[in-house]
């Protein structure tokens, strides 16, 4: 599904979900419009480019990591606003990976967003600080979270890092064969990394016990690794139209079954309330689409 | 001054400053280590090229940002082994900015070290992506302090970004002309934020007051400029040999000025015991011997 499609989607009218994207969509629009301004003044080309990266123009997508902050705040039974620094510091830092996976280096990417990837704006210089900008600033503002921040930065860490998102682009960049055993499970990290960090920080900003912050974490990586099987479908149906794809590899199915686990996994999680739970649960069936939300 | 000649140039026989280095030089060379081969364990070619970028085989130069930190937790009353970490964490940084600085779309060195530059052993991506690996577990060492975690992360994210360290590279690397004002000020933090937290870090850890870790930043800017002065300066002796200098910048001179600032400011830090005090101004005054030790 693409980040477009998540933001125009249909919600049920009036559903828990419904108001929950009401409430909070706008409130994250301005908090990362404020914060790109912020972190780019005084920069020239540097600055003006941060927003576009950023997407702050409208074009940035669903937003769909730094709303699971927001909704798992809510659903530990604190206020999204609480939330807000950990939501806007997990969208930039999944800004800063895809400046840097769309590198020439890398992926070698022309375009992101709907817009030029920011290493065809400011070269691979810029786009490199800038990412590390972007990752830096993400860091202040879980540091400054106060009681927790801490913890949260120690988390982000091994999140960004190399046994996370870091290792797991090392895993896709060098990867010449299939990958096996602990590289293959290396390289899921890429994708299901960020979206632990995101549901755990929500929660923990609203003092949630270990447990729910664990519970969530794991719920995070199911539908990271979900997502990204999705979209592997998507490169394989085009694949298949083109003539190109060879084997049996079927990520659908993998990610519908993946999708069923995830969601029976949410509903152990300890210590959310009822609706929380299905703004949640929404939430991820909008971002992978592959299982009927009646199913689970 | 070279790197090299750093760790091999002689310290006053049985001065604070010998005991200091005796105690703390291999401790933190070990931890080093362990932490590089931690980091890179599972990563194959990556891995292997961690610890060599962070020259644990003997290569890594004199140190002197993270013997700072373990300097200024002595000097403010805590054990050196408190700030390990911390010194780690500064390290593995400075390593970072290292890696970055070198590549091909940066400044193109082939060297580092006296080793192979990073990203001629593992190539642009593997360079970044470890680049990324070391800054995150700065991040994670940083965070998981107890207590003070949360700020110095914090502290880390406004060293490393683009107020600090990445926006002074972000200038380095876009300037064809002389810098004025506030970008000239930016600048300066490439090479001046670092120090300055390696240093608050260490007094942090210690638990200075607000006070003596302000001072003691301050401190470490000062010395951070002067030593890049003096690295000007180097250069611009090699330039003027070749004959291709021109202008009357002295960086040397003012590298001196700066110095004999930043020991006064030194002195005036409150809460430094006086046998740390010597012992901060002597690793200073190795650092940038501008100054006579004298004349403080």
């Amino acid at each position: 599904m693409s980040a477009m499609a998540f933001v125009e989607a249909p919600a049920v009218a009036g559903s828990p979900l419904d108001h929950f994207l009401d409430r909070n969509r706008s409130r994250l629009e301005a908090r990362l419009a404020s914060e790109c301004e912020d972190l780019g003044s005084g920069l020239s080309a540097l600055g003006e480019v941060l927003g576009r990266a950023v997407g702050t123009d409208g074009r940035g997508g669903g937003r769909w990591r730094p709303l699971l902050t927001l909704a798992a705040a809510e659903t530990c039974g604190g206020p999204a606003d609480g939330a807000l620094d950990a939501a806007v510091a997990v969208e930039l830092t999944h800004t800063a990976s895809l400046v840097l996976d769309d590198l020439p280096c890398m992926d070698d990417a022309a375009t992101r967003r709907g817009d030029l990837a920011t290493h065809r704006l400011v070269g691979s210089a810029g786009a490199i600080l800038l990412s590390v900008g972007l990752l830096s600033r993400a860091v202040e503002l879980l540091g400054r979270q106060p009681g927790y921040g801490g913890t949260l930065a120690a988390e982000w860490g091994s999140t960004v890092g190399l046994a996370g998102m870091a290792g797991g682009q090392a895993m896709d960049v060098s990867a010449s064969t299939a990958l096996r055993g602990a590289k293959r499970r290396l390289h899921r990290t890429k994708s299901s990394a960020l979206p632990a960090l995101a549901l755990s920080a929500g929660a923990r900003s609203a003092g949630a016990s270990e447990a729910t912050c664990a519970g969530l974490a794991a719920v995070g990586r199911g539908l990271g690794w979900a997502y990204q099987l999705r979209d592997d479908a998507d490169d394989r149906a085009e694949d298949l139209r083109l003539g190109r794809a060879a084997g049996d590899w079927r990520p659908l199915s993998r990610s519908a079954r993946i999708m069923r686990m995830t969601l029976r996994r949410l509903s152990r999680v300890p210590g959310l309330g009822d609706e929380g739970r299905d703004i949640l649960a929404g939430l991820a069936v909008r971002v992978v689409p592959d299982v009927p939300k009646g199913e689970f």
